[in-house]
């Protein structure tokens, strides 16, 4: 069997299309995304679902969708985003289509009896993946806008939170990620030569910006738009980030802006930290599985600097697949719920 | 003597038309302002000026000008933000022009020599009007954006810093502002019924949400653009300002962003303090004037705050006069500027 999982998020959208065998044993995985801004471009959506899928559309079996762009300010509330998000899946695809909601899967008829089953449940279709490598762990899945920290518990996941709300209250999510965040969220004041600076309070700069500054992405990894739309080199990004302390780079050498951007990234881990203290203090868990584009970066760091057992999700899926998880578990999801109703 | 004195922020270019008598004092100011966002408009920044003095634009003797907007992300550096603005002034105008620097007013020729002299100088053309009211205090002007802190003695600005990454190191500037500022870079955390809730990193909701919903301003006053680029009304700003902990109004009731919405307020208060506290400990300060439209609602807080006897600046200016203070101050200082001159 061949499923398409989508992870439909408010600045990407994720597609793994995934064949499994008789057993439900995943044998190959296609990965793919593109950065889709839903509160721009949402009319666009159904086309960027068909276009991502290409020529596999024609020999897929089903479709599983998870989302969170509902969040995205173009919508008065979840409800009428969850509802307008799936019914534009629905009328993409002919075959079967089911969605990740809180439960686990449902169709379109119980979607728009419960539309908030849905809100931002993406992190629910992760959940079983990092469960088969550690029945019992905390996963972290840090993407390009957030992260998620999910407590696992007998094979399965057992947060607090269940709605995003929820989860910024119980640590389960933290709305920091790799290449989206304004810098000037993260810190207050920067160090720089022997004083300390306080930031502007502009989107000068994204942590996007940072990580290319400190080598720890690659170009082609800053998959979303500048915030000055400019250029993406180690000189554009440095540039960015010498403007959050109203500089620039006649003003400030380039180890002056290094010294900040490591500022940045180590606050970045601690405030990951911090919260998976408190879930695994909660827990009572000592394991980490990180997975997402800033799984070495912010999660494993974040772990390691509490002490904790750190096992990366690219020990079963490749980097690539890691970045797009729960796109890979929606799939995953979708073909158990077809083989319940067989 | 007429003269127009124009301050250009990057968001809002201020006016005020201001003539004085042969003795050099104020008799009749005239104050307007727009909003003109110099990183998509730039090129519309002359037919601003002309359209914002209107038919004064005959009747005036010299147009004296401070700025602010070189640091907007469009430039590369200050330097060719600096000429650019100040080149599409001299291209506005037949009548002498001069601009506030650093060290004074100079005019063009002197500013193609030294750009730097004039970057983000336009609290200098404050500092008179302030000195006027109390000869030893420190100023605050609370303006969309940002906040400016700069002690006064014995008639003269002392401000440690003098250009903006300078004075956010002294204490003497704060990147925030009564309208602009993304909520999410005064706070991490906001408390909600009995928890503490982590905040959105997007920018879900500015300052002049937290104002309007709290009836700090009016929405005349809300003369930024809107995050989401909906309505100002009283329930448009709290629908923005429930997103920042990924919430919506059907999950929080009006209350519940209102508790929100004081922590906001009082955290951007305290932030200010701070810095105050700083200025007038190292400059052995005890009053303070404060202007700008944030001057009751974050200035006079902020100093009540730290015990220091304030003056409000509408004591020698109208309210619409004290929102657009450095271009008022600016007039005066070109009219100085002239007098010595002759």
């Amino acid at each position: 069997m061949k499923i398409a999982g989508f992870d439909i998020g408010g600045a990407n959208t994720d597609l793994a299309v995934v064949e499994f065998d008789e057993e439900g044993n995943i044998f190959h995985i296609k990965t793919d995304f593109c950065y889709m801004p839903m509160w721009i471009k949402k009319d666009e959506l159904s086309q960027t679902l068909i276009d991502l899928l290409g020529s596999d559309i024609n020999k897929i079996d089903a479709v599983g969708v998870s989302m969170t762009a509902e969040l995205a300010d173009n919508y008065q509330n979840k409800r009428e985003g969850v509802l307008d998000i799936a019914g534009r899946v629905m009328k993409s695809f002919d075959c079967p289509v089911a969605f990740v909601g809180l439960k686990g899967m449902i169709n379109y008829e119980e979607v728009k009896d419960n539309p908030l089953d849905l809100a931002a449940a993406n992190w629910i279709a992760t959940a079983p993946l990092a469960a088969h490598m550690s029945s019992d762990c905390v996963f972290i899945d840090t993407g390009s806008t957030t992260t998620d920290i999910i407590p696992i518990k007998n094979g399965k996941e057992c947060a607090r939170g269940r709605s995003d709300l929820e989860r910024l209250a119980t640590g389960e999510l933290v709305y920091t990620g790799t290449l989206r965040t304004n810098v000037a969220t993260i810190v207050d004041k920067l160090p720089l030569k022997d004083e300390w600076v306080r930031v502007a309070s502009e989107l000068f700069a994204v942590t996007a910006d940072v990580h290319m500054a400190l080598g720890n992405i690659n170009q082609e990894d800053y998959t979303s738009e500048t915030p000055d739309g400019s250029g993406k080199s180690e000189e554009d990004c440095l540039l960015r980030l010498s403007r959050v302390v109203c500089g620039d780079l006649d003003l400030l050498s380039h180890e002056d802006v290094l010294e900040m951007a490591r500022f940045i990234h180590e606050k970045q881990v601690v405030q990951v930290a911090e919260a998976l203290k408190e879930v695994t203090d909660r827990e009572n868990l000592e394991s980490v599985v990180v997975t997402g584009l800033g799984m070495d970066i912010i999660g494993s760091k974040a772990a390691e600097l509490l002490g904790l057992k750190v096992k990366p999700m690219d020990q079963i899926l490749t980097r690539e697949d890691c970045v797009v998880a729960p796109a890979v578990g929606t799939a995953f999801l979708m073909e158990n719920f077809l083989r319940k109703q067989k």
